[in-house]
């Protein structure tokens, strides 16, 4: 049996689409970040980084954090979505989103609104997450998938980034290259599937962001009592 | 033949290590990202990202870019540095490294004097920074090297970035697991002549940073004219 920790978050999407497409039996098991699950001792024997997704399989067995391993692991335990012929071409992808597009999408959400007085840091990383746009956008304008013409893991760790950024910067990633690839994963069933569950799990995340204490978001976003610079 | 294109950032550093461990005929060809040699198209024809390192080999033939993937590439090429016995927990802290120290040391070290009214995005960066050294200096707590055991590709990724941060932030990563991953490190025949070869293109980059106009300073650091928010 394969457990997959997380919370509704681009990251933890991703394994939720390769086990769905891999059709892994699997269970969820919901880490409250927001409210600091990860900081148990339990979880961090898990993740010592402390952040999720975290895979733990019994065959192996074996207990994976950092979703790009996961999504390695996955692929070459079942032999799927990681093809001999365009290998490194999807792990060159896959890093690029592991290294780029996940860090910095996640800076150009986190100040598109504010705090006041981050007009700098706003526009350096809006500026970064329209130009890894343009850089998806010429890609998909080669290549039907990111690894060339197989859907493949490099796919399934770009998706859920894009479906976010959407969320908050409507106008980025609606050319047509990434449209139209965009919308050939949104219409696969496994991702239907995926995205189904992640919404449930989002849910439950909006919940708890309403219900934590300003000490509890303070530790989240690791400011207030919780900043150290 | 292999060339490596870079400049003396540790994204580069990364892969000249692997090389020099790996004893690979190698030849480096110096990309001047500082005054925009990267925007050329014949650049970015080898680097669609815009980027560096990127690595050409004959042997394949293949161009890739994206540091982790290229230590992937060269690992699985000489069956060297990612042992089959701990490949996933390689692979893990290979992408911690990718996802994480190298994104947020980098911010960190971007915002650690201003510009002024940055507070919020230092502290920020400053917090995770540490958060990922308390990360790493764990994990060289209870083992000897980030794979466990064996000196693999993972070392050589995050290796380059703590060997940055000391120059900027002096006190962090000063703990003692780090301190012995570090000095063992430092002594390798491979590492020294890769960090030899490493000092010499960093001085060449700190000759492009006085020589460069404010036009090209804003475009590399993506404001002023080239900020697109």
């Amino acid at each position: 049996m394969i457990t997959l920790y997380g919370m509704g978050s681009p990251n933890v999407v991703k394994v939720l689409i390769a086990l769905e497409e891999l059709t892994l039996d699997y269970q969820f098991e919901r880490c409250d970040v927001i409210l600091g699950a990860q900081h148990s001792p339990a979880f961090r024997a898990l993740s010592p980084n402390g952040k999720v997704p975290v895979l733990a399989d019994d065959d192996g067995p074996i207990t994976l954090f950092e979703s790009g391993a996961i999504l390695i692991y996955l692929a070459e335990k079942a032999g799927r979505f990681l093809p001999a012929g365009s290998r490194y071409t999807v792990l060159q992808w896959l890093m690029w989103q592991m290294g780029g597009v996940g860090p910095m999408f996640g800076q150009a959400i986190h100040f598109r609104s504010g705090p006041p007085g981050s007009d700098y840091a706003r526009s350096r990383y809006r500026t970064e997450m329209l130009r890894l746009v343009d850089v998806a956008e010429t890609r998909l304008g080669e290549a039907r998938y990111f690894g060339g013409d197989d859907y493949s893991i490099a796919d399934m760790a770009v998706f859920p980034w894009f479906r976010t950024l959407a969320r908050f910067f409507p106008q980025a990633g609606a050319g047509p290259g990434l449209t139209r690839w965009r919308d050939a994963i949104t219409a696969r069933p496994a991702v239907i599937r995926a995205l189904g569950r992640a919404d449930k799990i989002s849910a439950l995340d909006a919940e708890s962001f309403k219900a934590a204490t300003p000490d509890q978001l303070d530790r989240y976003f690791g400011r207030g009592a919780y900043a150290r610079g």
